[in-house]
Formats: C-alpha cells, structure tokens, sequence
C-alpha cells in the first residue's frame, strides 16, 4: 500500500497569498482545505510581512504538511512591484523551511500546464481545473485555486522534482 | 536624565547581512556589537532563509534592542537581482518585527548624509566614519559598518522618523 503524502501548495502576494493542502497516495488526490492569508495596506511593512508569516505558521501547525510546493514568482517589468513580490516571497518560503519541511518551486507555466494541460492558461481555467481534479473542495477563490494547483503540480512531480532552483544561486 | 534606547541597524542581502547594535542617550553613541550573518550559496534559497533568519533573530535575543532600522534597498537594474534582493529583505524586516520591535527604513543616500555628510559617500568613507563615531567598534567589516551606520543614522532621526514607508503600500 502506497504512503500518504501531505503537501502545501503556497501562491505568494504582499495582499493575498493563497495556501492549499491535499493529500496524495499514488495517483489519487484529496483535497483538505485551502484558504488565503491578508496583510493589512494599513500596516508597516515590516508588519504586513509578519501577518503572512503568522498566518501561514499557523496553517502549518494546524494541518501538518509534510512537503511545501510554491509557485515562482513572477518578474515584474516594474522594479519596486518585484520587490515587493520577493519580500512576500521570502517570507512564503521561510515559514516551511522554519517549520522543518522542503520546499520545491514550480514556475507558473510549469504549474498551469500540468493542471489544465495549456502553459498559457488563465486563471478561471486553473479554478475550474482545480474543481474537477478536487471535487470536494467546493468553490475556490482564485488564489486558493493557484495554491491547490501548485500541490496538485508538486503531487506529480515530486519524484523527480529539484528542491533547489540554481538560478537562484547568488 | 535620559532614557538609554538601543538600537539594531541591518543592512540585508541573501549572501550576507550585515548587522549593528548600538546605545543612544542624548547625542551620546556607544557601540555594543556588530556582525555578519551568512546564508551558504550550497543551500536551497528557502534554507537560505532560514539561515538567515535564524542568526538575526539570535542576535536580537542576545542583545535585545527596542527598536530596529533597516537600509532601503537599491531596486537594481536586473529583475532577477531586485527579486533576490526582496526576499532577503523581507525575511530582514520580518525578524525584529516577529521579536516585537518597531522597524524604521532609512534610504542609502540619506544613511550616507548623516554618518558621512554626503549622499554619494562610498563603503570605504561610511566605514572610516562609522570607526570615528563609535571608535570602541575597532576595525569593522563593510557590511557590519553599513548596518552600525543604519543604526546611527535612526538615532538621529528616531523622533521623527516615519515607521512606515508609503511607497510599499499594495
């Protein structure tokens, strides 16, 4: 009898960063719960940051993954928007790490594709995909359904997954 | 007579962080300590992080400063960099702010203006000048020394220092 394997999928944003668990054993999927950690306009940035943390930690306790996926970020033409980005970014991937589980990185096509089938898909296709491949889940918002569909990517791939992107080396 | 108000000042990037603690009381300086802290480029960039995390947040239980100051980043020409660049930051400014503190950001050219008189000083001047304001740090290293100039220059701006820098506002 094969394992069952726990994965968070995680899709970084300073305003809305979407988290989604399934568990997976063989080729069989089962959704648990999806949801979207806020950070506050109003706050300091240094606080807004600690808000995500805060809330994604506490998913992390309440669900126990054992394996984290998050989506690549996006590079922005705008320079100020990408570094924003990677300040959110950089607190997603911490809190598994912190937490004491891997994390591997799909880029967005990469995710897309595998789901709905096209690289290019928008995101009310990735949603729809997203429902049928986990019917229990219900409606989705947009960013859960990104967030699912980068476990469901993780779920596939993680056989042969690279935990470490070189591109990133510095 | 005056409060005595210790400081932290980072300076962040993913290979390196350079950090500062310093007391104030009135116009008076004291250097308390000052370091580095590494991620290793072999690790995967959440580990990174981690690592990254971990030593700042050490260091604050060490020395328990109040309040914090972080260097702005320079939004860099290469997306790739900015990104790299934000998620350093972002794990830089959550850490003092996780631990409780305040956290004010400070731009490189007004860092320089106050410790060297000019906006456009280079590393080597910031460092000779941090060395004659608080000449216990003995010989510092140019990270640590823009970190402790951070530090100096919240000292001189704390009272009516904005904490929250409108332009990150989503």
């Amino acid at each position: 009898m094969l394992a069952k394997i726990r994965i968070i999928g995680l899709d970084p944003g300073l305003r809305n960063t979407g988290w989604g668990v399934i568990d997976v054993r063989g080729n069989h999927l089962t959704h648990i719960a999806h949801g979207v950690a806020h950070s506050t306009a109003e706050e300091s940035l240094a606080d807004r940051l600690c808000q995500l943390f805060q809330e994604i930690l506490k998913v992390l306790q309440d669900f126990n993954p054992v394996e984290a996926a998050v989506e690549e970020t996006f590079v922005n033409k705008n320079p100020l928007s990408t570094l924003k980005l990677g300040m959110a970014r950089g607190v997603v991937l911490l809190a598994p790490s912190q937490h004491g589980i891997p994390v591997a990185e799909y880029a967005a096509n990469r995710v897309k594709k595998t789901v709905v089938g096209v690289g290019h898909a928008d995101k009310d296709q990735v949603a729809a995909m997203v429902q049928r491949l986990l019917p229990q889940a219900g409606k989705v918002k947009l960013d859960a359904a990104d967030a699912l569909a980068v476990a469901i990517c993780h779920a596939h791939f993680r056989q042969s997954r690279h935990l470490y992107e070189e591109k990133y080396t510095a």
